[in-house]
């Protein structure tokens, strides 16, 4: 069961919600004209553990419910700084979507008795329609009902919630495939801009059993308009499995 | 209560969607260069007498649940036709966004017994500080959670859930506010790109009481980042107070 700030009408949701939080930039290399794809793996192995030891650190304040890291590279996706950086915002309230996610997961979990993303890991290697890649440790996916074209997961293949609790190797098996996917998108889609984010469990909530982290990574080709804001739905003009060929295909 | 495809877990909302809809656009005047803020008041009461014609003509159709209206001014708020339209689509499913809506309305409702967006147009006009115009029929503000910078709402002061229900004389008001509303953005935030969006009554639910139409206006001034894709929340810089005190003194 969620415990903390949940319910299930979504009433009381913000109850504890007051205004403090965390905002930290992560720089991810010396260098100001470098993108994270074209970075050696053992640097991005470094940004990935420098994401780790802050939500490490920034766990033992009591008063956040959530830690949010994400990316923005390139203007048109909302980067406001050239040099290559990631962000981290820590909350005192757990995030729409990721609320959204985990009760998927949990209706899920109740009425399958096994994880959503295990499910998918299995059923996504099995088809190879939406695979991109994968290595030992992580599957890299354009999901089924991909919101943009050519998003694409990355889902680690052990069930485990939280990214801060992952294994050494698992990082290092994560920094290969980030650039291994990176790299396809930039070869398919002529570098383009992109926002990635981490999605894992709340700081103070258990939900072992059905939750499972993973990166979502969202190029930034068609613009959110009128439609998207009005409804919450979005309009993909490029099928998962036409973007998973493409990327599948291409030479890194 | 809400009738048909809703349910209070989420679970099934999306059980009876099927590949049907329908996608009109609706082209606003025959002048190629011109926007929906310069036309005569006596147009944009054509336009939106275009657009409650279409509503009724579309809701025969006992295969659609929803119809969105919706425009997107400027390219960088996804305009992909130059000459100034609206758009509407038909959806065979209730849009995420506006079952939110409703069931917070409906939540209200059954707490206080009085609707929420009636309790909203008591509260603004009595206060002011989020205020932007008035006429007889309708209520511009800027929202108290406002997610985009200028974000404004024009709100109806008589309680009706179905837009396409008003009374002709509130067409005609809706005409001179809206009018009056994007001149004031124009005027401040010199000629923006924007969306607009009519969130109304589903097609086939019962929620006269609790629901009350409206016109949400969302000017493109900032993008949608990493933060906003991975939480669901939106980050705004400008206060809605600060922003209804320029829209309110702009000269018009």
């Amino acid at each position: 069961m969620i415990e903390g700030n949940l319910d299930k009408t979504g009433i009381g949701l913000f109850d504890k919600m007051n205004g403090i939080g965390a905002h930290e930039v992560i720089i991810e290399t010396p260098l100001h004209d470098t993108t994270i794809s074209t970075l050696p793996e053992r640097k991005i192995e470094d940004i990935i553990w420098a994401y780790r030891d802050r939500v490490v650190d920034l766990k033992k304040d009591s008063r956040f419910q959530y830690i949010l890291i994400f990316k923005n590279e390139g203007e048109a996706a909302g980067a406001s700084l050239e040099h290559s950086h990631s962000q981290l915002i820590a909350l005192p309230v757990i995030p729409r979507h990721v609320f959204e996610e985990i009760e998927g997961a949990r209706l899920y979990y109740n009425y399958k008795e096994r994880c959503i993303y295990c499910d998918i890991v299995r059923q996504e290697s099995f088809s190879e329609d939406r695979s991109v890649t994968e290595n030992e440790h992580f599957l890299a996916i354009t999901p089924f009902a991909a919101r943009f074209p050519f998003e694409t997961w990355i889902i680690p293949k052990n069930h485990n919630s939280c990214f801060d609790e992952a294994q050494p190797w698992e990082y290092s098996s994560l920094a290969r495939i980030m650039k291994n996917v990176l790299r396809r998108l930039d070869k398919v889609l002529n570098v383009p801009p992109y926002n990635y984010i981490i999605h894992t469990c709340p700081l103070r909530s258990q939900m072992k059993e059905y939750y499972h982290w993973h990166l979502e990574i969202m190029p930034k080709l068609v613009r959110i308009a009128g439609f998207e804001s009005g409804s919450g739905f979005y309009i993909n003009p490029t099928s998962p499995e036409e973007a998973a060929k493409f990327l599948r295909e291409a030479k890194v």
